[in-house]
């Protein structure tokens, strides 16, 4: 029973809880045993809660008492290590101690606790959240592969069922690409729905902060305790919606669009074939489609490029002064290099682009409810491989894996992943799912009845059942 | 009477015209002949629209057969040179022949027109908006010195009664600078109050639009017309309110601020003489004034400087490229190769120094209505002239002309110059009134007691009588 309850999805892990069919305490250290057992070789946490099953045990208490715990009561929750946390060190990924991390709970787990839930860990991410690997978290999937990037730790412990549910952030990709290769959902809100109030900052208008769950419906669970304005967050507003009882509501007549240009090239055969397949799903349940193209989707790359270095390095400006990046990793020491030239004519001519895209895509949306892609080019690829042949070329895997989630962290629209089959060597594949601005609950009705469809939600790695 | 006529505010010409105590058509054939008369020195106008005295000639008829004409109706506007006029052409102040500005009415232009003011001619202003003295224009006040810039052709037109009221653009102070010099009032509205839809950009996030006029009700007229949402200018704001019934309203209790930081330095005697008797008025009302520190004020110009160099150049980037900076005034070319070099990590702290200034500025205007402080630190110079001595130290007149206008463009709060006295030598000087966002008719209201109090707005420079 409790084997099973930790691949429940956190929907009904709260539920049984609640009535008192399954233990919090039991929960938790389930969680614990199996980060014990599994972790050594996915590495996917970098601390845990020493409290948590004792925290748990109170939560039990408390229902049995009758006390009302929040919707969230005694799910376990992974956090990303660049959300700040009171009880729990924040590194950030980085191993240069001199830099310090330290404050109150951040915004959105500040909202998880109060509704109930508790914090298991933090999860590894890629140093600085300036990276889509990693190292050294594994795939569950495959553990010869990356589990992606930069919330790989989450994504990684959430296939695992390590966790009920965990946090990321996204400024190119981070919380969908880590979801789509590890086969779980994750959804990338509307541009200031959820404050990114204490969590460490790595592109100030590309950062989002969002959920990463086992089902669509956890994370519009989720969604439903952590949006809100932020006085801390200038970025934030009030624009909460009910997102969890978006699903399971009728699909009929949402107008799909896809995108005829870009997302239509150096795709390789099974994200192709799992794509092809979402949309014969869309049409047997006799939704339109509509092709379209976004003509900047040319220029998005050097625009990403241009605002994510220059706002990365802009942060790590006083690391430099202080001799301090020199501990950093390559990769990441190397970018925060190039971030320092960038002119601002760059910079300027880069948000430009971003504007024009922002309006092409508002045109798509003048007719259509949702636009549909592939969520990335390609499954997971071997944590020692660094190009990959697509269609008979080889690519750079660094520059294909977020061709297709940065789009949407230009124009800021909520952008869900949600598993849709499976390569040839059983690595997963995602859909992406884009909605207007602030219309997470068409992209949450939409996925859920997709996934719903499809079953995916029970697929469980292999060595980890 | 028709040379008294064009001294008289907009306000009064309009009404003279209406009930036919004046006709449109003497007024714009006084203001041709005195163009023809003193313009050859002064230098203010670019072009003069051929039209005008036919147009205003169609205006006295209309009028007389009793057709509603607009509330501007036959007074003539001069339009500074970086404003698209669909019948005049714009040089926006550039001798480089192959930049070509064409296009419709600028929205200020035609909202001017529906309204039935007559464009008069297109002042010269300082090449592309980039700096603060406009030659060859001078100031009516005195011929050796400038009339300040970059709208320096509309304010010395006013000050010589060459016009009924003018147009500026203010992205360092641009419309306060030159009104001040040449003791005239003019306002910086509230970013996005006023559409710069047909503009000529300068830089994007600090550029505004508006009036400037001999009196302040005349500008509180023009801001009734030409504010409003308009779809070419995303920054523009539909939050228009009644400006001109805000001169002749009480000020009992208005709570007013000084910056006891950075206005109090450099500032020369005769603009610090003019500055404490307008604090002596305010008292003699009855006002209270409370003194307030604005720390960020030290980085402002490093700021600005960032913000504004980078923008101009992303905006000039095609003529860099295009070899057409060559052809530029050697000051203008200097600051856009200057522009090039500023990098986007700079630009981020310079945005994120603005934030912080904007958030001291609330803070101040949480406990006043408004901020008043000298609109310039000194008054006007010869043109030959490139360093000023103020209280026994040589400064930068250019670097000293700016120091209390720029903060306002940061900001993007109203700020609004009225004449307010004479240096020694003659030469008028201002106070700067700054309000709350879009709170403009608290802002007139202020400045026209305090106008109607002092009458300087009968001041006129003598040569020009």
């Amino acid at each position: 029973m409790d084997d099973d309850l930790v691949w429940r999805p956190l929907d009904e892990q709260a539920r049984l809880i609640r009535t008192g069919e399954a233990s919090a305490k039991a929960l938790a250290e389930s969680y614990i045993a199996r980060i014990g057992r599994f972790d050594p070789e996915l590495k996917s946490f970098m601390c845990l809660n020493e409290q948590v099953v004792e925290q748990a045990a109170r939560i039990d208490e408390a229902l049995r008492r009758g006390v009302e715990c929040g919707p969230l009561a005694g799910t376990c929750i992974a956090i990303k290590d660049n959300y700040l946390t009171g009880d729990l060190p924040t590194r950030v990924g980085t191993r240069v101690g001199e830099l310090q991390f330290s404050g109150p709970d951040a915004w959105v787990v500040a909202r998880l606790r109060d509704a109930g839930a508790l914090v298991l860990g933090k999860t590894r991410m890629h140093e600085f959240a300036w990276g889509a690997t990693t190292p050294p978290v594994r795939n569950p999937w495959n553990a010869d592969c990356v589990p992606g990037g930069s919330s790989g730790g989450s994504a990684a412990a959430l296939a695992a069922a390590l966790c009920s549910a965990a946090t990321g952030s996204d400024t190119g990709g981070s919380i969908r690409m880590p979801a789509n290769l590890c086969g779980v959902a994750g959804i990338k809100p509307t541009f200031g729905l959820v404050s990114r109030g204490g969590v460490v900052p790595h592109s100030w208008s590309l950062d989002h902060a969002g959920p990463l769950s086992r089902t669509v419906k956890d994370s519009a669970l989720l969604l439903d305790v952590i949006t809100g304005a932020d006085p801390s967050d200038p970025s934030s507003v009030a624009k909460r919606s009910e997102y969890a009882s978006a699903c399971g509501a009728r699909i009929d007549g949402v107008r799909v669009a896809v995108i005829a240009n870009y997302f239509t090239e150096d795709v390789s055969e099974d994200v192709q074939r799992c794509f092809d397949e979402a949309l014969e799903w869309v049409r047997s349940e006799g939704l339109s489609i509509r092709e379209h193209r976004v003509p900047s989707l040319r220029y998005g790359l050097a625009a990403i490029f241009a605002i994510e270095l220059a706002s990365a390095s802009a942060w790590h400006d006083r690391a430099v002064q202080d001799g301090l990046t020199a501990g950093y990793t390559n990769d990441v020491r190397d970018l925060v290099d190039m971030g320092r030239f960038v002119t601002a004519v760059d910079y300027l001519h880069a948000e430009q682009i971003r504007t024009v895209m922002c309006r092409e895509m508002a045109a798509i949306f003048s007719e259509n409810d949702l636009i549909l892609t592939p969520t990335m080019p390609i499954p997971a690829w071997r944590v020692d491989q660094d190009s990959v042949r697509i269609r008979g070329a080889d690519r750079d895997v660094l520059a294909s894996s977020w061709r297709f989630t940065f789009p949407f962290n230009l124009t800021g629209l909520p952008a869900m992943t949600v598993p849709a089959g499976f390569s040839s060597d059983g690595l997963p594949i995602g859909l992406q799912i884009v909605g207007k601005p602030y219309a997470e609950r068409e992209v949450f009705r939409v996925a859920h009845a997709f996934e719903q469809s499809h079953g995916w939600r029970t697929a469980r790695p292999p060595r980890f059942s």
